[in-house]
C-alpha cells in the first residue's frame, strides 16, 4: 500500500507538469527504473516460493527415511529431522550465511559472523541487497538448503547411530563444513575460479551429504545380523506408504530446489529447469524400475523411490543448461546407477538403510561429470571436464575426511553407536522411551 | 541478472539522450513491451508454480488410492502410481504434447513427434513461445496433466489388476488416447469449433479417465468376494488416515488444475477460479456427508473424501464462468450425486474399489452439463447444452470404447487379471515380493 | 490474452502518434498506472498462493491431530476436520466474510450478508477491489483462515466430544464468534482504534481457538482413565509419523498464514517475514526439546513438534517489525512455554489431547504480549503494552466465554460427551461404524 502510494504521488506530480508538453514525457530510464521494480519483485517472490519448497524437501526426508527404517526406530528418525531443520536455520544464521558467501577471500575459508549484522552486509536490512532479491530472500532460501546435507547423513546412519553424538555430528557439518565447501562454489572461491560448474549443488550439496555419509556408515558399521555368515539379510522398510510420500514430497520440493537456483523467475530458464528436472526424474525412476526389475526379477517399489531422486540428484548440476532429450538420457542413466550402486554396497558389506551414499553421492558424482560429456550436455562446451573433476575430488573428498575425523573423534570420547541391547530393543524406546505406533 | 544488465544499458543509453529533450522522450510503444514483457514473468511463473501443484496430485493420488485398498494391495497401487508418473512426463515428451495440440489438423487426430523438435515448435527454445508462456512452462503444464488419466484407471482396476498388463495399457492410454481425446477440443479439433466448453477438463481429463476405467472394471471384473450370494461384502479400505492425506492433497493440487488453467496470472479469473473451486469442494464434502449419513445412518469418511472430490471434479469444467453461488450448488449437488453412483455401482455389480468412475466419470457429466443449465451456470448463455453433450459423448465413447479394446485384447493375450491365489495373497507379495508394512 | 491484446492496441494507437513528436511521449501518470497494474497481478498472485498455503494447513491439523489421538478415534478426528474446512468455507462465504470486515461500523458487532452480494461489495466482481489484490483473492484468503479457529478446538476436545455436537459448535464458532473477534482487530474495531498489533493472528486466531478450546475442554472432563487416584496416566498418540507430517505441513503452511499477511508481495516485507517465522519455528522447536529433555530426562518427538509450533504461534503477532535475532529469542521461549504449560495442565488434570490450549492460547499470549516489550520487539515503540493486554483480555475473554455458553446450552440438551461404552469402544466405531486402519 505504501508503494502503491508513493506510485501515485509520483504520477499526481508529474500530472502537474503536463501542462508544459516537455515536462511531462518520463525518460526512458525512469521507465527502466520502474519495470525493474516490478520485475525485482517477481523474482524476489519466486525466491521465497522456492524456500518453502525446499523446506518441504525436509517432510520428504522425513517420511522417506523413517518409511525405509524398522518400525521400532521411527521416532529417531523423526526426531533427528525434526532437529535437523532447526538447528540447521539457527546455525545457518549464526555462522553459515556469511562463511558459504564470504565475499573476497582467499578461496579456501573465511568464518562469517552472524548473517544481517556484519559490515559486509550493511545492506542487510534494504529492500535491494541483491539484483533480483533482498538479503532475506537470499538468506532463508540458502538456509533451507542447509540442513539437507546433514539430513543424507541422518539416513546412512540410522538405526544404530546414538543420538547425542549424531546431533553434534551434524551441527558441526551443518554449521561448518558444509558452508566451507560450498564458499569454494557458490561463495566465488577456487572451485569458481577453476570453472567448475555446478548449478544447484549435485555436488556441493548431494554428493557433500553422500561421501559424509560414506564415512559416518564406515566407522558406525553395519546394522547388527545385516551381514551374517549365511549372507546378506534384507532388513524390510516398516513402510512403503511413508517412504513414498517421502519421495513424492521431494521431487515436489526440488522444482524450488532447481527452479529457485536460478535465482530470478526470467522465463525460458526456469520454464527449462522445471523440464529438465522432471524429465530427469522420471528418466530415473523407469532406469531403476528397468534394471532392477531385470535383476532382482521383481518390479521393486524402494528402487523405483530411489530411481526417482537418482534422477533428480542426476540433474541438479546442470538442469539450465542440458538440452531437454539429454536430461531423460542423463536421468536415466542415474535411475540404473543407483540400483547398481546399492547392489554393489551391499556387496561390499557397507550398510546404508535408506541408500543415501548411493542416491546422492555415487549419483551425485554421475550428473556432475555427465555435464562435461559432449553427448550428454546437449553440445555444451563451456563446461571442462578438469573442473569437473577437480570439483568432484576436492568437494568428495573434503566431506569425507571432515566427517570421518569428526565421527572417530566422537568415536573414541562419547562413543557414536548404542550399544547391542538399544539395537535390539529400537532406538525409540531406548532413546526416547515411546514407540512410533501405539495401541 | 542477463536481463537486468539489459535493461540498465538501454537506460544508460537513453540516459545519454535526455540532454536533448525530445529524443529523452520513451514512446508508449516501448514503455508497452516493457509492460508486457513484466507481465509475461508473471504469467509464466504461475503456470510452472501450477505445474508443481498439478504434480503434488499425483501423490494425493496415490495416497487416497492406497489407503482405500485392502493392505495386501498397497505396494501394488504406489509402484502404478510412481510408474505412472514417470511413463506419463516421458510420452507426453515423446509423442503426446504434440498430439494433443497439433496444430492445423483435420479436427480428429493427427500424431505428432517429440516435443521441441518438429518444424512447427521451431520457436520451442525460444522465450515468449506464446502469448503468456513459454513453450517448454506449456509443455510441462500440460505433462502434469496427462497422466492423471492412467491414475485415475489405476484405482478403479486395485487389488486385482495384472502388473505389467496395466503397465502396458496405461502407457498406451497416456500416449495415444488421452491426447487425440484433448486435441478434439484444446487442440482446436472438432470440439472447440461446436463450442464445448471445458475449462480444465471435467469431461477431456475428469471424465475421460473415468469412462476409460469403466471398461477396464467391466472386463476385468469384481474383486473376490465382493459380490457374493449372501449379498454385497464390503472391502475396508486399510488406511483411511492414508487416504484422507490423499483427499486433502488433490484439493491443494486442484489450485494448480484449475488456477493455472487460466493460463495467465490475471488477478479476477485466478481470485475467481480459486474461489468457485473452494466453494465446489466445500459443497461437494458438505452434500456427500449429508446425503451418505441420511442414506447410511452414519457419516462416513469415505463418502465425505469423495463428496470433495466430486465437487472439485463437478466445478472443472467452468470455474471461470459459474457464478459464485453457482459453484457451490454446482458442488453440493457433485457430492450427492457421487454417493448415489457408488451406491448404484455396487447394486449393479461394477466393482470399483476407490469410486472413481463415479467421482470422475458421473461427476464429470454433471459438472459438464450443469454448466449449460441456466440456473446453474449463473446465467452464463454462451454454453450451449448441444456443445456439452456433444463433447461427453464423444470423449466418453471414446474413453470407453479405447479401453474396452485395448483391455480386451490384452486379456486375450497375456491376461488382465492376477491368478485366485495371487489374488488372495494379495498383488505386494505375488508381483513385488514385499509387504507394505513390516515389523 | 485479453489484457495483451490491449496493451498492444493502446500501444499501436501510439506509435501512430510517433509521426508528431510531442503527442508520441507518454506521461509518467500513464506509466506509473501501467506498473501499478503490474504489481497488482503480482500481489493478488501472491495473497492466492498464500490462500492455498493456508488451505494445506488444514492438512497439517488432521495429521496431527489424529496422529496425536488413539487409534480408536482416528476416524472421527479426520472426518470432524474434513466438515470443518467445508463448513468453515461456506459459512465464511454466506456470513462470516461480511461480518469479519463490516465496514463502518459501532466497533463490536455487525452481522454481515453474503460475500459478493451487499451493496457495501458493489466492487466484488471488478478486477481490482482494493490496491493490491480482488475481492476474491482477499475473500477465500481470508476464508482458509477462519476454518482454522474450530480446528484448534477439535484437538482439544478430540476422543470424547460427542460428533453432532462438536459440528454444531464449531459452526457456530466458526460463523459467528470468529469473525465478531476479528472485526475488533482487522475490521477496523475497537482494539484496531486501541492500536493493538497482531499481524497475522498470533491473539485473534490462535488465542482465539486456544481460550474457546479451553472452555470445552473444562465442560467436557477429561477422557477416562487419564487422572486416576495412581496419578496421571499418559495416554499414547497411534502415530508419531503422522504428527510429524502434521507439524510440518503446518510449518510449510504457515509461510502463506504470515507471508501472504502482508496483504502485497512487497519484497522487503515478505522476505523479512519468512525468515522471522523460520527463525521463530526453529528456535521453538530448539526450546521446547532442550527443556522437555532436561525436565522428562528424554529426547521427546511430540514436545519437539508443539516447540516447532509454539515457535511459530510466538512469532505470528509481529513477524513483520520483529528483527531477526529477537524472532530466534520469542519462538525459543514459546517453544520453551508450551513444555512447561504442557505440563501445568495436566498437573491441573485439565485434559487437552494434543496440547492445543498450550499451543494456540498460552503461546498466543506469549507472542502478543512479547512484541510490547522492548527487549524481544527489537526495539519496536510503536507497539503499546496497554492495547496488547486490552486484546488478549477482550478476544480471551469472549472467545472463553462464548465456548462455554455455547457448550453448557449443548451439553444441557443434546449433550456434548459420548457415552462411557462410546468412549471405552472407541469413537470410530461408536460413530462412524469403521475402524481407521483395517486388514
Amino acid at each position: 500500500m505504501k508503494i502503491k502510494l508513493a506510485i501515485t504521488t509520483i504520477g499526481s506530480l508529474l500530472l502537474l507538469g503536463t501542462a508544459n508538453a516537455q515536462e511531462a514525457a518520463i525518460t526512458a530510464t525512469e521507465v527502466a527504473d520502474q519495470t525493474s521494480d516490478v520485475k525485482f519483485i517477481i523474482d524476489n517472490l519466486w525466491i521465497l516460493i522456492s524456500a518453502a519448497l525446499v523446506f518441504i524437501m525436509h517432510l520428504g526426508f522425513s517420511a522417506l527415511e523413517s518409511g525405509l527404517c524398522q518400525k521400532k526406530n521411527v521416532v529417531n528418525v523423526l526426531f533427528k529431522n525434526v532437529f535437523i531443520i532447526c538447528m540447521g536455520i539457527v546455525t545457518y544464521y549464526l555462522i553459515g550465511f556469511n562463511t558459504h558467501y564470504p565475499g573476497e577471500f582467499n578461496g579456501f575459508m573465511q568464518f562469517g559472523g552472524m548473517a544481517g549484522y556484519d559490515a559486509v552486509n550493511a545492506a542487510a536490512n534494504e529492500t535491494k541487497a541483491y539484483a533480483d532479491y533482498t538479503y532475506w530472500a537470499d538468506f532463508i532460501f540458502q538456509a533451507m538448503f542447509a540442513a539437507t546435507a546433514a539430513t543424507i547423513v541422518s539416513g546412512a546412519v540410522a538405526e544404530r547411530v546414538k543420538l547425542s553424538s549424531f546431533m553434534i555430528f551434524s551441527t558441526i557439518l551443518v554449521a561448518i563444513a558444509y558452508p566451507i565447501a560450498g564458499s569454494w562454489h557458490w561463495g566465488g572461491g577456487f572451485l569458481a575460479e577453476a570453472g567448475f560448474y555446478d548449478f544447484a549443488g549435485s555436488t556441493v550439496v548431494h554428493m557433500f551429504g553422500g561421501f559424509a555419509a560414506l564415512a559416518a556408515v564406515i566407522i558406525l558399521g553395519a546394522r547388527k545380523g545385516k551381514y551374517t555368515k549365511d549372507g546378506t539379510k534384507p532388513i524390510l522398510p516398516h513402510s512403503l506408504p511413508l517412504a513414498t510420500i517421502g519421495a513424492f514430497l521431494l521431487f515436489f520440493g526440488w522444482f524450488g530446489f532447481n527452479g529457485g537456483s536460478v535465482l530470478s523467475a526470467d522465463p525460458a530458464s526456469v520454464a527449462l529447469v522445471f523440464t529438465t528436472t522432471s524429465l530427469g526424474a522420471a528418466g530415473g525412476g523407469l532406469g531403476a524400475i528397468l534394471i532392477s526389475w531385470a535383476l532382482l526379477k521383481k518390479p521393486d517399489l524402494s528402487m523405483a523411490l530411489n530411481g526417482l531422486l537418482a534422477g533428480l540428484v542426476s540433474i541438479t548440476a546442470g538442469p539450465d543448461v542440458i538440452t531437454v532429450p539429454c536430461s531423460l538420457i542423463v536421468g536415466f542413466i542415474g535411475g540404473c546407477i543407483v540400483v547398481l550402486s546399492v547392489i554393489f554396497f551391499d556387496k561390499v558389506k557397507i550398510d546404508d538403510p535408506v541408500g543415501a551414499v548411493s542416491v546422492h553421492g555415487i549419483v551425485g558424482i554421475w550428473g556432475t561429470i555427465a555435464l562435461a560429456i559432449p553427448i550428454f550436455n546437449g553440445g555444451n562446451e563451456d563446461v571442462s571436464m578438469i573442473a569437473q573433476l577437480k570439483g568432484i575430488a576436492s568437494v568428495g573428498a573434503f566431506a569425507f575426511a571432515f566427517s570421518l575425523i569428526v565421527f572417530l573423534i566422537l568415536k573414541f570420547t562419547i562413543g557414536v553407536r548404542v550399544s547391542e541391547e538399544e539395537e535390539e530393543e529400537g532406538l525409540d524406546v531406548a532413546e526416547h522411551g515411546v514407540d512410533a505406533y501405539n495401541g
